[in-house]
């Protein structure tokens, strides 16, 4: 296993350090401990975003970090959760006074450090909402989750929230649209390889040489089933399927494209879409699949401007 | 070997019929013969930008058509030049009577189909002038190539070119800020893993589990040499310095910060930063770095407001 990297001891500071240096017009990198903030925080008056988790799955959360998106991200070693101890300077530096949600992907520890981080700021006076993200719809349980899993919907949680942050809303509505985000989108992804932890040095998990995981989480966690590989078509409705169909909507390139033709069949209108890298799981191949049911306020909120190194437009 | 395709004869077609799906608010996609038309080609008045290439280098170059940058894209069969037939429509749609600028990489294939389609074009009364870019300093001649090959540098040409073409200028200033660009640029990349065609279905070269090819092509031509694996601040070194020092330069994620150091170290300013999948090889895993001398003309015109599925900013 080959990674472009010096020591897997060092590889989150240096990543977190570079990320710094190239775009040091829209955040500041703190080291020790380690969290990243928008350069003009705490932008007064507005309602402060953190959202964090483990390494590993760049350019959530780092990327997102700007104008009409994050304050701040905390990053934990590589598919580990950040500590407290990292959540919440980051939370007192975002903060103007109007509060801070925490927007926390369901897994264990996550969940509890967030919590532990959220009583300390509210101890120093700080008003704290969590706006909890858990679209994956491939498993109940899985290796790190108690219930479903927290993966792509998030993006769009912090996208959507930042945007109502950005316009003014209070902590109040913020924490309502990142909640209602979360109840009307859903998730699944496919794994084609395995993904190797650098500290630990050997794949996470194991996959034969014609053989795909349906449902897998993005740290490897198992998923639904493991089954031979198939084409793009039918990986493609085994993903779209039971996120449309938890979703209960009735009225796409290579993947996209697919994705596309059958929503229309549906009677579903895609009114808006991304294609690419947003949340990643190292070096696995793979891919997956996030829906959202918009209604017009989140529209607006996802049209607004946004200036993040990972996601952009409008400014 | 996993892809997510379906038939390895329809990879093209299905991704680009995809795309156009996934981005039909910028471009119109055609599809035999097959170009990608930014939606409101022609403009008026405005010089017509056409590149191409093989596909598989993707966002490269359909990712780039858009406000301020492209007018269309030619995308060849996988790793294989497009066809005068299929170069010539896309300038013809893209001509609005203030010319178009063929912006080329320079493989044999490549030159040669687009020589033709401007002669053609030319019969028609389109004038055409042809941006050449050889920015890759790893080897003078290659696989495909007779002098140097043309590759990252190419995302900086379709931005500034773009840009210049964007505000109005005529068909030779177009063109020669676009070779402007083409002298000023220079890079050098490196594999850590072989990529395989889809029809062939064979790795396009072999690496040892712990070799890596210093200087590679993006189509998996031989660079300058295989060495051992290394860790990211050598590899970076390897990159950067022929980068720099042909360049001339004399007075800033994991590879970004190495580089940052050093070119800091150097005397040199990073007055912008890209780091991301701009320009890449199927799924090839490696990386690349493009330094481009910046003037002030460059950099207003990089600066300029662009909206194109893979780049965007200022819109």
């Amino acid at each position: 296993m080959k990674k472009l990297i010096n020591d897997p001891k060092a590889v989150v500071d240096e990543s977190v350090e570079g990320f710094g240096l190239a775009h040091a017009d829209l955040v500041t990198v703190f080291a020790d401990p380690k969290y990243i903030v928008r350069k003009d925080a705490p932008v007064a008056g507005k309602v402060g975003l953190v959202s964090g988790g483990g390494s590993g799955h760049e350019p959530l959360h780092g990327g997102y970090v700007g104008v009409g998106m994050l304050d701040a991200a905390v990053p934990g070693a590589v598919f580990t959760s950040p500590t407290p101890d990292q959540i919440l300077p980051a939370t007192l530096a975002v903060n103007s006074g109007a509060g801070v949600v925490h927007i926390v992907k369901n897994y264990t520890g996550d969940v509890l450090n967030f919590e532990t981080a959220a009583e300390l700021a509210q101890a120093e006076g700080v008003e704290i909402r969590t706006v909890l993200v858990n679209d994956d719809v491939a498993v109940q349980d899985s290796l790190y989750t108690a219930g479903r899993r927290g993966v792509g919907g998030t993006v769009l949680v912090e996208k959507i929230a930042g945007a109502a942050a950005e316009r003014g809303d209070n902590l109040d509505a913020v924490a309502a649209i990142g909640d209602r985000v979360n109840q009307n989108v859903r998730s699944m992804g496919v794994a084609l390889s395995a993904c190797t932890v650098p500290h630990a040095g050997v794949p996470s998990f194991e996959l034969e040489e014609n053989e795909i995981e349906i449902g897998i989480g993005i740290h490897g966690e198992p998923g639904r089933h493991k089954i031979p590989m198939e084409n793009a078509d039918g990986i493609t409705d085994r993903l779209l399927d039971p996120v449309v169909s938890d979703l209960g909507l009735s009225s796409g390139d290579k993947v996209y494209r697919r994705a596309a033709q059958k929503l229309a069949e549906q009677g579903v209108t895609v009114a808006r879409s991304l294609v690419g890298n947003y949340i990643t799981s190292l070096e696995m191949q793979g891919c997956s699949i996030t829906v959202l049911r918009l209604d017009d306020e989140m529209t607006t909120l996802w049209d607004a401007p946004v200036h993040t190194p990972a996601l952009r437009w409008g400014v």
